[in-house]
């Protein structure tokens, strides 16, 4: 701004909110305004939720989920089949899979991929606790619900070769045709896959 | 979500941040996990900058602007031209026309236009104190930047009928051309008007 139009605790609270996906200085301004106005529905509760979130929110120690309690609430949830673990790769992820009630069962977060051009190798994932507790809980089948991207192969290609050893069912996500899509729209190694894993009518 | 996979807490949260303009439920997912990632650096510093936000900000008594102090820094900044009133309809206006370092003059901020079919009347505006300035502070100008749209027009003509019986010199602002705009893409009312307006080049 040319002038400084208002006190630095309003400056403040837009440059934070400005960090946030999806906004920019602009959109900042906006949504600071549309909270000052509504200070008493919006901005004081929204601030006692982030106090709250701050507060309490831990890193599962089972399985590396966010949650307000440690076991989660996915792994603390007894009517899912707790011998199946899907592996992804962060918690959007597990919070798409759970929204299109893919499968009750387990999760386990990696809280990444390798990437050896980002310095990301195994130590920083969540991969020691994967390996015991394929060891320890009797899973019967690990499903390697990855990004099908190079790093996402990568990763699910090491994690195969991890739990070899351990004699489990390894399976990935089915590649095809996305639900709504249109094949022209779609890149060829996508048909290609679509076509090999064709299934019948 | 077709299956709790989270505490309430954080439920709450991803709701509470739906409610900002430009966020959908998806997008507050997003900013919440981005929050909850970025603990120390992000969610706790904009915790307390919403709450001191909460307990700071007022309405300033004399112009309407929102700040943390009363009289407000624009009413109390005297490098201004405090003879000369620009009239805006929102707080949003005010920062816009600062930011584009417009004019170095005070505000008024009205807090809406006059719209009888939403109900807004002259009381819902702040315009008795808008009479009382311009008839106490020896104000030499009143530049009426209201939006050019219906509802804007009419409060702007309904102020200048105000304002008649104090012979004060009332402005509004140009229409024309936008800067870098193209006149393919702009309506006739636009085109109309800066043809009116050509000046000499």
């Amino acid at each position: 701004m040319a002038e400084r139009v208002s006190g630095p605790e309003i400056e403040r609270l837009i440059q934070l909110l400005a960090r946030l996906p999806g906004f920019g200085p602009r959109s900042a301004r906006r949504a600071a305004l549309h909270l000052i106005r509504k200070r008493e529905d919006l901005l004081g509760p929204l601030a006692d939720a982030m106090r709250t979130a701050q507060d309490k929110i831990v890193t599962c120690a089972t399985c590396g989920n966010i949650d307000t309690c440690d076991p989660c609430t996915v792994c603390a949830d007894q009517r899912r089949d707790h011998t199946t673990l899907i592996v992804v790769e962060t918690v959007a992820d597990l919070w798409a899979l759970e929204r299109a009630g893919a499968l009750r069962a387990a999760y386990h977060v990696l809280g990444g991929t390798l990437s050896p051009l980002d310095g990301v190798g195994p130590k920083d994932l969540n991969l020691s606790t994967l390996i015991d507790r394929v060891a320890r809980d009797q899973i019967r089948e690990v499903i390697l619900a990855v990004n099908a991207t190079v790093d996402g192969q990568t990763t699910a290609h090491y994690i195969t070769d991890l739990l070899a050893p351990l004699k489990v069912k390894t399976t990935r996500l089915a590649h095809g045709v996305p639900v709504g899509g249109e094949l022209d729209y779609l890149d060829e190694g996508t048909l290609a896959a679509a076509m090999r894993s064709r299934t019948a009518f």
